[in-house]
């Protein structure tokens, strides 16, 4: 399998389960406000919004990290709530409190309503990010294209914003199933559309966040999350034309990832669920997780983000520690380190240098020392 | 295994993994602020910690929740904090942000300071309110004494309150793992001596929190939590005299919960850790949970505390679906019915009552149909 254009294919390659010279990295939330050069961008844009909705500045701040360390994937900056946004549920940011709708979905007159987004008209801007960034990168690294799951979007939806008992969802979920079915449904359509929309305009790989997935009871994680990740899986466009530097055009794989946080028990049935690999988040021992799908599927992650807060030595340590809990490479199987979870804002930027050097470092060693 | 003077001992056979008639259950939190009888108590008491500290009223919300359901337990009605309190901390509540302490432990100065303070004299109050609901009880249901964890307390100790990233423990964890073992080594020995005094008071099984063992990386949750849990448990006393209802004494076993919210992945290590029940969040599959400890501990749970906001039909229907979870009933294996979670403040006491009596009823039938 090639990747024609790309000047660095490793996280392309680890996710396809293809050998490596060294584990690729990229972090969760690697543009982000722990940059000063990102609060710079923020600032010139006024609010997280406008940084999201101009394509210019999404593009500047999803290239920063990569200038500032070696990473071997950039993604695309942008919200998990742009497509209710879309739906006309109104995102608004409170200042200290996170993303708020102004009309969530709570009863049946709202569900009705809703529908799937045209992703190339109401969230033109983030295709117009994507096509930027992808052109801004030169096939630098590949460009990571996302989207929240269904179920995790339906969270905000409902709730109206973020939640710590997610006690409106649920009621629906235990008191309404019908009705939170309806808003799964319509949230799978209008994510692989938006997914694909992505891929269209140069995503070259794209990933599902279903970052309150483990706040479902076993059972319904299966019938309310995966089944409508599943859902969305089935209809993303596997691969797409690429130019083969001589001219002509090629078929190149597009391969998705799965991040379920919390959601370590259900690590087998989220990667059969479709999906090339699955992101994991540092309650789960990677060597476990290599020994239940790691023929399967690549793995991604997971070192706790606040590591990231020892001095540089200790940071050093600890991605060891996550190397060799993966073990040493072999064929067939495939590692993306990252961290668990989103990097902390008060996180030290030099640290992230020597987490990701340590990972080049350490990951080709244990390549040499395994041949 | 007997347990004299209990007029029901379903709870207590269940973790000793003997036969029971049916599926004894109780609520984490069943003494709480969603009965209207709590909060005239509460009111009187003036604020909570009032209300913990005096043992007639903590008496008084005990058995308030056994008046109007079927439970097969009662907890003593304390806090957590209780025990850091008694170190110096100053525990307070800011109204609507939940516990604090003045003076947090974040420093070499702070860490060399603490000690374990005696039970007897420090938390008199808290074993007062054990001898008084003991008396009060009269036999009706066993009494559940309880702790936080070391890892837990420390948590609330470093961090000064709730924290949502544990940015400061964990700081401490990943940069002076020294201090925080200096601190999870006086909150081991403090939380045995405070069980302790429990079970000399007439606690006659004991659980011990561990809210955010799940917030720690696979490994630092073995190096952090569970060992000082283990250490905990080994300076339990597993059993002491009570009248044998013939004029003498007999011996009893004092049995032990581990509870550690998130631990799903954790959960063989956590049963073999010496406790006689493990308690399991909603996100563990049951069936899985007994496959793989079944054979050597209890098992507590696990129903999402959100299904208690459906119809009291729905409700039952999910009480169903967890003891089917669990399968029938054999010899050796032991099964306590809980929420996954305490209970919530909003949650309809109808609901609470509609789910006890499902219980009994589906989990008697259960019996009956493996007969």
């Amino acid at each position: 399998m090639h990747f024609p254009g790309l000047k660095n294919d490793t996280f392309m390659r680890a996710l396809m389960r293809l050998p490596t010279d060294y584990t690729p990295s990229w972090l969760m939330r690697q543009a982000g406000r722990y940059l000063p050069e990102y609060n710079a961008t923020r600032a010139r844009a006024g609010n997280f919004l406008n940084l999201c909705k101009t394509p210019e500045l999404a593009c500047e701040v999803t290239l920063q990290p990569l200038d500032r360390f070696p990473l071997d994937a950039a993604i695309l900056f942008s919200d998990i709530l742009t497509v209710p946004d879309a739906m006309g549920l109104g995102l608004y940011f409170a200042e200290g409190e996170g993303p708020k709708f102004e009309r969530p979905v709570r009863d049946e007159a709202a569900v009705a309503k809703l529908a799937a987004p045209d992703p190339e008209v109401e969230t033109r801007y983030v295709m117009d990010a994507v096509r930027t960034i992808r052109g801004a990168l030169g096939g630098r690294v590949p460009l990571i294209g996302f989207s929240g799951s269904p179920w995790t979007l339906a969270c905000y939806m409902v709730e109206g914003g973020g939640s710590d008992d997610f006690r409106r969802v649920k009621t629906m979920l235990y008191q309404r199933p019908d009705l939170l079915h309806s808003i799964l449904e319509v949230n799978a359509t209008a994510v692989a559309s938006y997914l694909n929309a992505q891929i269209d305009a140069g995503a070259q790989a794209v990933m599902i966040f279903d970052s309150w997935g483990g706040a479902l009871a076993d059972g319904a994680f299966q019938r309310f999350s995966l089944r409508y990740t599943q859902k969305v899986l089935k209809k993303l466009k596997l691969d797409r034309e690429e130019p083969d530097g001589q001219g002509g055009t090629v078929r190149v794989r597009v391969p998705s990832i799965v991040f379920t946080k919390g959601g370590g028990l259900w690590l087998e049935q989220i990667a059969a669920s479709g999906c090339d690999a699955v992101g994991v988040d540092w309650t789960m021992n990677l060597g476990t997780a290599r020994a239940l799908v790691g023929d399967r599927v690549a793995v991604q992650g997971n070192m706790d983000p606040m590591a990231l807060f020892a001095t540089p030595g200790q940071v050093q340590g600890e991605a060891l520690k996550v190397l060799e809990s993966w073990g040493i490479p072999s064929p067939g199987v495939g590692h993306i380190f990252n961290l668990g979870h989103g990097i902390n804002q008060f996180t030290p930027p030099d640290n992230v240098l020597a987490l990701l050097e340590a990972v080049h470092t350490y990951s080709k060693q244990q390549r040499q020392s395994s041949v």
